[in-house]
């Protein structure tokens, strides 16, 4: 990977805005994969974090907080058209972007839209409207039918972003599997009709991080793989999940949006606090964050047959992250301080001594059972295939960085979703990054072991019920 | 310590039956505080652990499951008139040695009620025979009020023990507090009289565990700072709680006991998955976990005034337990494991390097808002004090030494539990190996800072109440 053959062209100028752990880790990625000269780059980061590596680089890097007030006044005269705007950032609206760049012309990629600092935990807004539903309409509502405009691509991490891709190649190893050979699907309907065929009725992003520290969390501290701030901000925003056409128990504390694609829908309580039962091939089963995360809502909605509130066949889309244990007990603590973000915070990367992340797709309810397909990732291979990356940061700036280069060939596309790109080319870019790539039938059931002790509530007529895996 | 003035003279045998964590912590605080020469004790345990600390101190130990079939057997050529059966074992019927002590006219003292093996977690019973509240209405019935028999101390080791004495002293602390200057109450209506007069409303058993090991938990390992036996197999019964008299929301997964005292009720659930609103003076609030005890019942029974479902005062009492770091995460993969214990098992006792257990009691609902009192005792101090414990053994430890003392020179009282045994002559013995005794004020409801992101079920008109103490 060091010397690739063919790096990809381009002569505009690429605005990094944010530089912690993912955009310390895409850089390297950018440099390797796109033929840049280092000024094209220029870095606008909110802190002076990681600007020694970018002045090393013989990078520009500027701080500055954007901020709704700000922002145009900062951004526009770096972005002319066909420049780009890679934004890795917390706390800016990614919306707000999004009508610059589509203005000035630029490309844009984000990976999570984000709202202006704040809006995920402003309690006078109702859940609604700090849900990642609301900000997916909102970034859609961008889209013009008769005019693409610049490429803006959303949510492309690993996820949301890469896993969209994996649920594609795990719906053809199931079909494979199946017997059903068939040529690969073309459109969204076709995708939906295999996975409506092969009996798809839950996908969970099924995560375990594995990751470990050689120092141990301490009272009074937030640590975290990929971004303090970055999660907080995620596991403090509603519970939100796709939800399926085969679901017949609408959570006591479930809400439906009134709008939009209906394809999901958001619990009246943090992420942080919501568990569901989950599993992958290393932990087997295990009980998982319900984090809401933009993969939930999109990838339910593009394997959606038909519409509205009771459409055809939609599959159950959820994230299920078991984060690593020093993550598991800040989580616990700061439940503890009523959701008050700790006073101290650490990122887990220069000093992590062991670990995978273990980042998959899981599909369920069809003939197999269960399905899981993802990437098996340690410290030592992250380290060893680009520097300034955990297996966490890597298995997300590929993904970037695939997303910055499709862009960068398919410049007039308008605003996409990570399930819209072609899910091959971005693969064949990721896979040498992504440690070992595996998929592994398991016939665990959430219903699996239930009971033991005590009396529960249950589907037992159907394991792939939300609340079978939800855990009370 | 090393050469106490008075040994407590004593010329029986004692049976130490189980030689855990707790067996051999005990060990050494017997043979200093009573005139024993080492052919008095004989140990008898269900495994070779530890045992060669017992050979080196000359002391005979045999290895020996005892079970329904063969405790007789086993134990009655053992025990004579005066002698001690200290049971610190798991898995052993207390009530059956408690009826073969009165037949031989054998002292006995254990630091838990328990079933036979299995009898926590047999499915077959229902939830309310798994109970501790049934465990100990089946041992007060071997009481006779007009022959009291040998005596025998239930449930006195830290908690169970130690802390219904704490109590005792926070109510005498509040009242000097509050300026009622009077002589220590002398029965159980007067110390309920007190309670209630100071407007306690809720008790807390109020723990956390801060101790670390230099070794983290791996992956399918229980660990643990005291017995992992032990602890799981009361995490795994149904959460419990005496219920105060104040209590106006009856959890929808509750239940009362029909007979007996009716101190307390039990949650359809085990406490390992019951979280609850707590404080600490070293942690603030944190999440504890609800785990049945026989002190939430015996504290709560002893506090009552009136009687039946309907008293006229009772405090709510429970234990609210946060165990240390790698417990916690071991609770959290149990969960995952649908309650089905871990291969890998470890005491952390001989590699722990820091922190302290802060266990005391957290008195609310009075004047003075919320009160803390108890022990701060580290792994330095505890291995100092006396050989073979950390501060978890050691304040169970000395508690039960100071029980097995008593009962010594109490030798004709029948069954007691610890709230009937004279609290300053316990303290007194326990203070010196208690580390730091705190009592500490707070101004800290379970209301504090809630409702922050989302809206809760709350009563916002008594913050005393179990439903805003639920984590939910």
């Amino acid at each position: 990977m060091d010397s690739p053959q063919q790096r990809q062209a381009y002569a505009g100028r690429i605005v990094l805005l944010g530089f912690g752990c993912i955009g310390q880790g895409v850089l390297p990625l950018l440099l390797r994969h796109i033929a840049l000269r280092p000024t094209q780059l220029v870095i606008l980061a909110a802190d002076a974090e990681g600007s020694e590596q970018a002045v090393q680089a013989g990078i520009p890097h500027r701080v500055a907080a954007l901020t709704a007030s700000n922002y145009r006044r900062l951004l526009a005269p770096l972005l002319d058209p066909g420049d780009f705007l890679l934004n890795l950032s917390v706390d800016v609206s990614s919306v707000a972007l999004l009508e610059l760049c589509r203005e000035r012309g630029a490309l844009y990629l984000d990976a999570c839209i984000e709202p202006w600092a704040g809006g995920y935990v402003d309690r006078h807004l109702p859940a609604a409207q700090r849900s990642n539903y609301a900000l997916r309409e909102a970034a859609l509502a961008l889209r013009r039918s008769d005019e693409p405009g610049p490429t803006a691509v959303l949510n492309h991490g690993a996820n949301p972003g890469l896993v969209s891709h994996l649920v594609k190649m795990a719906l053809l190893e199931l079909a494979a599997g199946n017997g059903l050979a068939q040529p690969a699907p073309t459109s969204r309907r076709q995708w939906a009709q295999l996975a409506r065929r092969l009996g798809v009725r839950v996908i969970h992003i099924a995560e375990r991080d594995w990751q470990v520290d050689q120092q141990r969390k301490v009272p009074d501290e937030f640590v975290n793989t990929w971004s303090v701030p970055g999660f907080v901000s995620e596991a403090l925003q509603p519970a939100e999940l796709g939800w399926g056409s085969h679901e017949r128990h609408f959570p006591a504390d479930g809400h439906r949006h009134h709008y939009g694609s209906r394809a999901a829908i958001y619990l009246e309580r943090p992420g942080a606090a919501t568990r569901v039962r989950s599993w992958t091939p290393l932990a087997g089963p295990q009980h998982a964050f319900l984090i809401t995360h933009g993969e939930s809502i999109s990838i339910a909605d593009y394997l959606t047959l038909g519409a509205g509130d009771a459409p055809e066949y939609r599959p159950s889309v959820l994230y299920a992250y078991r984060p690593c244990d020093d993550t598991v007990l800040s989580l616990d603590e700061l439940a503890g301080r009523n959701w008050q973000l700790q006073p101290r915070r650490r990122l887990l990367r220069d000093g992590l001594v062991s670990g995978v992340d273990e980042l998959g797709v899981l599909l369920m309810g069809h003939a197999g059972g269960a399905y899981w397909y993802g990437s098996r990732l340690s410290v030592e291979q992250a380290r060893a295939l680009c520097p300034a990356n955990s297996p966490t940061s890597l298995q997300v700036t590929v993904a970037v960085a695939a997303g910055v280069v499709w862009a960068m060939r398919n410049p007039q596309r308008g605003v996409v979703e990570p399930d819209e790109l072609p899910f091959t080319e971005i693969l064949d870019f990721c896979r040498p990054y992504l440690g070992e790539v595996v998929g592994v039938y398991s016939d665990w059931t959430p219903l699996q072991d239930r009971c033991r002790l005590f009396d529960e509530d249950l589907d037992a007529d159907d394991p792939w019920q939300f609340k079978n895996f939800r855990v009370v």
